[in-house]
């Protein structure tokens, strides 16, 4: 006996992906769920390789099952294969166990042929109807199953559509189209040399060959390669009887989900059109109907229609996303599958089926997807507000919406102008006819970004997204005139320093600054739910890279369990505080120094004393100064051209004031010159700062410990890590840390109390994590910056990278990601990982975690869970993402372990 | 019985150090090979630790055991301990296994008090002698045994030196010194509380229990925990017959090398004094003479000394510095060690060694220091022409001896002039303030370089090293004035054309040309015939660093087995080519780049013919251009300024020709600007500008296989195998290799000859050597490139950190050692063993090798061949030092294995 090279849809089911392909198990699990499902039957995957076996030939007795099956499914519709009175039609698709593209394509309304088209036609009471379905299949056929170039039947279809009135297909006549049946035909066989086929089984049989056939294709050959997908899986053969919707007013066809896929409300969302195909909702020629509508015009298809709904939820324990043919009143399901929705519904959904028994709380942890939570997190406009300014006409134009969240600030042209202002705490959108490199000074200052050319994946979206800020970019309505810097749009003319608002999520610009209201994750009571069973299922603690006490309160609002990178030189930017650390910096003497170090001790005290007293009761790592100085300096070219005009101006002149100015420039040129560094990303910085000008760091852990001992007296229990960065040698800790013990310890002396305190280091170097081992001698914990880590284990300084090559690099697959966005698991995780189980072997009590922005991707957050760190730390408004990961990589990790 | 506690030296032997401690094994051993060695014993270091076991007491048996020993002396010496007509006096001496500071020191003359120091007086006719020898008891005793501030002695022997005339100890008449010892011993008593002790027995048991105290005293114990020597090896104490060289004319005391130390020929040199204490010879007081002088004054003695000598040299199978007293006409051998000796002298006494039988070759090898060599090999100042410039005051200043060998010519200030001088045959030594790429055309015509800025490891002291040229940087003391072309220092004023010479082995600067010797590598034979063994007995292979034929011609000279690296860009730099190298950089279009790629084509294939003729029948590892582009372009500070000035003046008068200057001017600063990185070393380069300006390196292939054809249809045996810099990941050398593949492909279609080649990558970012499993899939070869991967793997940009807190780093033995000279073995090691390992598993016949400037530092070489690379690649100038490190690496490795 023949081995089964067919089945049936009502012989498998969803678990058999490697035998009827994803498609097909798809199909019969819907038939096995008891839903009407138009019949048809599957040629698996061992057919399509025994096929190749073969030298392209049907495998023995392939051809007879197929019949057989056509037989059956004949009598499962009452219809018949060829037959002009009832014909059955059918659809043929391929179906891979991976979606692959470069596949053949599907091939609809098989079985036509001038004899079962007249059978058509009447049945349908629509020749132009049955017309249209025939030279479709004329069209498919050719250019799919038989190879002619696409455009010679597009040329035929554009010559005739030319005559027409509004020159689109549907204004093509009855007659016409039965001109374009004969032309194509013509085609056909001029093209091939033989007539399209008429015989219904003839075209069944070169449909399935094609299919198989292109298994072998180059597209699809190039795709496995670069994929890594294996050839020998094969591809399976769908064959599903064809229905129409449009077959009168007792027909029509919809597509439905079975909760609101916006707010995740329980009911019926979609919509329906009475006697129309699937392809008039898309094409958006009549105006479909609510899917209620359904209830008063069919209400026997509705009610049957909602069972089905509610079976198919149940049966896939998901929210689906339905559709449906009606063909003279009977309901036909084509296709169910899980449906897109937005995060806030996401949310919701997932919570409401554990309260409904239909899933686990864990099976909700992993229905949403971390990176959504987002959503639900960033500024949005007031929607009052918006209206108002849309109602009095202030939206300028609609861009694409290519990073999200909404911003508001004046309009500025140039990067650094936007800089200027940014650094001052102004609220600006850089606008910009199209971003590059050049610009990421001021985007990184700007709250927004908008854009006159380029896509989702320009170079204004992609960095925009990287850091988090709205941007709307290809907003070709707009004309950015970088010379007057102004642009102009719907009849209004923004100019530099104008109030403008943007919204990343919608694309929208407007003038004028809309108010945003900053999400409010306290009212997110689901979002609370599923993050409080997240909390009960992940096993990494999540904490907040937090530099202020605001930053430290939204931290513990986002369920925050520590501060994991306070960083310390932020606190030195602020304005008060600049000329002192400049002064020190360009002190000429130990003593002048320190008496600037002095004047700083109560500013960091303070700042340090705020977080300390929101994070009661929880760690908080703080970083010694890490920046090279020259950072804190002018810069130096500003300077040289500052300098340089003033030579050439006191050469005229031997003003007395400008000779002194030029003088006092001249110093400081020459200080800033003796700073300047090759690589200063490689040069002094971090724990070599603190080794080469140790008061710095010695006052900052003064300030932290008074300020530990103060807030501790005040009744909270402060817990301070002190964290040295850049180690890459045992003895540079073994000196530092020596030396900042003794202040800590001094301080409480002082201070007359004993705080429970950590030292410890920043893994970020590649030999710190190469002789992590020795390194933990000392260290009491180990953060990786893998950040740095990444850029020196790649070689890449991300500033230079990111505009010259990385983005490139990404785009061409040569890295398959951006590694600054998510760790690269082969190269800098194996440092991670090493780092960790050698640190762990001289300290086993090592708490060892990451504070690079890694800390808030989720599949960084996989691997750290993987590789046993005790946190990972992340900017706080990704704190609800990086809990729900963390959920998600444990229990992720007990399916592996099963 | 109790134990053996105290060995006579006779029962002694070189391999008892454990036991007996260094010393006390050395001066057995001496005794063993039945030299006149004064008699002694040693008291073992078991003892020590019993010592300390039984709570600071002498264990059972070891005082009787310390006196019967002191009998068995006596008896050999005819001396009795405290006998006043003819007294036994003795040293002793602390002796751990391991020389170490902070252990007791010697107290000698013990045995002398008031009646023995009457025999001494007799018997040496000067009483003189006898108090100042008891004096020095009184003070060593006191101090050292006792622990009485030194200070204290000090100060009352300078009150007494204060009324002599010439204010020095020998000054002192016999009185003073009498008056001496009797405030001595009133200090003893006041600061103890009791008499200083007459009692020999009860001196020398102190002294005895001093030692061993002073075994866990604090420098001792910080000492052996900082080096990691273990606290329980304990010390001996060595009790030793004191003798006396200055008891009349038939006594002397002298030094004496068994060959000449300088030279290396085979005969005795030394020199000796008459009637003399050995301290008397080191105080330089009366003037040595000869040592065959003693042939006539006493030539029994001579005689002896002359077996003794050979004895020694035969005994050691190693040139031996010996130690020597003549008491009373009676040879003493104080001390016989191994002799220091100059380079030239460590290979001829090798090599003469092996020919007169006494070592095998491999001892020959062992016994060279490789960093010695270096000296054999470079030119050298006349010693007497420069101490004659000295005299005449011409020393103008001390730098850093940044790069050895000696130079003299005419200062030139900078590097276009010296350029072309030195182009036209004239000798020129480079000065600048600091030197950088601009320089490198100056550099390399010059005879020498000095600079004013920069540490032993600038770019200057870099380079030069690479070219095997001296160098004296960090001459701070000099002041280069670069506008007036004239530095100045020590009074004088060096202008343009001065000649001056410069000493890159010691750092000495001169006025005026000093005669040099140039060494001449055929002429150094005994080297040959060492290298020749070395040859046979190393395993790596030995290639150098070459980039153009000249280095290659050197290269082989030296006995390079093949070029490791040769840098591409060095030939972009030279004049005629730089102005098309910046065009081609600055083309707008892909077109116009051609055009200047091809006018390049010509330049590089010529230079890699010359090298391919050269290294007929050897490998040529070529690496496609590595540096940033912007390298090729003026600077951006410089070009800075210009506009600045050119703004400004053209905003006095709009003359046209300077508005057209500063519009060119302005482009290319845009452009450069456009180019600029923040870190540049992590920025784009090597590969990264093979995928993003994929035409230069295609055009380097073609001119690679081109020059490799044409050489090879002149009869010579070509294999280039071409190099890319800086992979990081597995995907980029995918991209690259295999489109230069084709280019190297079609070219042998060209020209109808098939290359044996390879195409393989340098391993210089840490995430290669992490993923060096998956690079071998593409790469047939690696070469480490130890800069880079140093400075990535340790975060150090060289040229920020060395200046910065690098040598700082090393000063304060933050690191052991620069890991720029000396490869990092536990950090950058780790990932080179790691590469080699996972990159031989993939393609077991990978070949491997390192063309860092570690592959000329021996202990990097060792390692080298400890992780089994195949070849080792430095500069033409360092190959022998590479031979020789190789040939005992490989020894060394055998022995380890026995």
């Amino acid at each position: 006996m023949a081995k089964k090279w067919v089945y049936l849809f009502s012989e498998g089911n969803k678990d058999m992906r490697d035998l009827l392909g994803g498609k097909g198990a798809g199909v019969a699990e819907m038939t096995r769920a008891g839903l009407p499902v138009p019949p048809g039957f599957t040629i698996t995957t061992e057919a399509c390789n025994a096929f190749f076996a073969g030298g392209e030939k049907f495998p023995e007795g392939t051809w007879d099952q197929v019949l057989d099956a056509l037989k059956w499914v004949e009598q499962q519709t009452g219809k018949k294969f060829g037959d002009p009175n009832n014909p059955l039609l059918v659809s043929v698709r391929s179906g891979a166990k991976f979606s692959m593209p470069g596949m053949m394509d599907t091939v609809l309304n098989i079985g036509l042929n001038p004899q079962t088209l007249q059978g058509i036609s009447r049945l349908t009471g629509n020749e132009r109807f049955a017309y249209d379905a025939y030279r479709r299949l004329i069209q498919m056929f050719g250019r799919i199953v038989k190879d002619i170039d696409g455009r010679k039947f597009d040329h035929i279809l554009e010559g005739y559509k030319e005559k027409t009135e509004g020159k689109q297909d549907t204004d093509l006549t009855t007659d016409m189209l039965k001109q374009v049946v004969k032309d194509y035909k013509a085609l056909y066989k001029k093209e091939l040399g033989v007539e399209f086929p008429d015989d219904p089984l003839a075209q069944l049989r070169q449909a399935i060959e094609a299919v198989f056939g292109s298994w072998f294709g180059k597209r699809a050959v190039d795709y496995r390669n670069f994929n890594k997908i294996p050839h020998d899986l094969g591809t399976a053969v769908n064959v599903q009887t064809m229905v129409f919707g449009n077959m009168g007013f007792d027909s029509g066809t919809g597509v439905a989900f079975t909760r609101n896929p916006a707010t995740g409300d329980k009911a019926l969302y979609g919509e329906y059109l009475q006697n129309a195909q699937g392809e008039d909702v898309v094409a958006g020629i009549r105006t479909p109907k609510k899917i209620a509508q359904l209830q008063d015009d069919m209400p026997v298809v509705y009610g049957q229609f909602v069972k089905v709904a509610n079976q198919m939820e149940r049966h896939y324990r998901e929210m689906q996303d339905l559709e449906f043919t009606v063909e003279k009143g009977k309901l036909w399901m084509l296709q169910t599958r899980t449906g897109k929705r937005t995060a806030q519904a996401a949310v919701k959904v997932a919570v409401e089926m554990v309260n409904e028994g239909l899933i686990t709380k864990q099976e909700a942890i992993m229905r949403v997807e971390p990176a959504q939570i987002n959503q639900l997190l960033l500024p949005r406009f007031d929607p009052k507000a918006k209206d108002v300014a849309a109602g009095e006409g202030k939206l300028l134009a609609k861009g694409l919406n290519a990073s999200p969240g909404a911003a508001a600030g004046k309009a500025i042209f140039d990067a650094d102008t936007a800089e200027t202002l940014g650094t001052n705490g102004e609220s600006v959108i850089l606008v910009r006819p199209e971003t590059n490199p050049d610009d990421v000074h001021g985007m990184l200052v700007a709250r927004g970004i908008l854009t006159q050319h380029g896509g989702a994946t320009s170079h204004a979206a992609v960095v925009a997204r990287g850091l988090g800020k709205p941007c709307v970019s290809g907003t070709e309505a707009i004309r950015v005139d970088t010379e007057t810097k102004s642009f102009s749009a719907n009849g209004l003319t923004v100019k530099e320093g104008d109030l403008i608002s943007i919204d990343g999520t919608t694309g929208e610009v407007f003038l004028g600054a809309i108010k945003t209201i900053a999400p409010n994750f306290a009212e997110e009571k689901d979002l609370q739910i599923l993050l409080g069973w997240a909390n009960e299922a992940k096993r990494l603690g999540v904490w907040a890279n937090a530099d202020y006490p605001r930053d430290a309160t939204n931290a513990r609002l986002f369920g925050a369990e520590g501060i994991g990178l306070c960083r310390t030189e932020h606190m030195f930017f602020e304005e008060e505080r600049l000329p002192i650390v400049q002064k020190m910096i360009l002190s000429e003497s130990e003593d002048e120094r320190e008496k600037y170090l002095a004047q700083l001790l109560p500013f960091q005290r303070s700042d340090f004393e705020g977080i300390f007293r929101v994070m009661d009761g929880l760690p908080v790592i703080i970083r010694l100064i890490d920046p090279p100085l020259h950072e804190f300096l002018p810069k130096y070219e500003d300077l040289l051209v500052e300098v340089t005009n003033l030579r050439g101006a006191t050469s005229f002149s031997r003003d007395e004031r400008l000779v002194s100015i030029l003088e006092e420039k001249e110093k400081m040129l020459k200080a800033v010159g003796a700073m300047r560094e090759a690589n200063p990303m490689l040069g002094l910085r971090g724990i070599r700062l603190g080794i080469t000008f140790p008061g710095i760091t010695k006052m900052q852990v003064r300030a932290i410990f008074e300020a530990a001992c103060n807030v501790t007296k005040e009744g909270k229990s402060v817990h301070p890590e002190v964290m040295i960065p850049l180690t890459g040698h045992i003895n540079e800790l073994k000196v530092t840390q020596t030396a900042l013990e003794d202040v800590a310890k001094a301080v409480m002396k002082e201070k007359g109390l004993e705080i429970h305190y950590k030292f410890g280091t920043m893994i970020e170097v590649p030999r710190a994590a190469l002789t992590a081992g020795e390194i933990a001698q000392m260290a009491q914990f180990f953060s990786f910056g893998t950040n740095d880590l990444t850029q020196m284990t790649f070689g890449y300084s991300r500033d230079d990278a990111e505009g010259k090559f990385l983005l490139q690099y990404v785009e061409k697959k040569i890295l398959p990601e951006n590694p600054f966005q998510a760790l690269d698991r082969i190269g800098v995780g194996r440092l991670v990982k090493m780092a960790v189980e050698e640190g762990r072997k001289t300290r086993p009590d090592l708490e060892v975690g990451i504070c690079g922005e890694h800390g808030g991707d989720p599949s960084s957050i996989e691997f750290c869970h993987q590789v046993g760190l005790n946190y990972v730390s992340c900017s706080p408004f990704r704190v609800p993402i990086a809990r729900l990961a963390a959920a998600q990589a444990a229990l992720g990790q007990v399916t592996r372990d099963k």
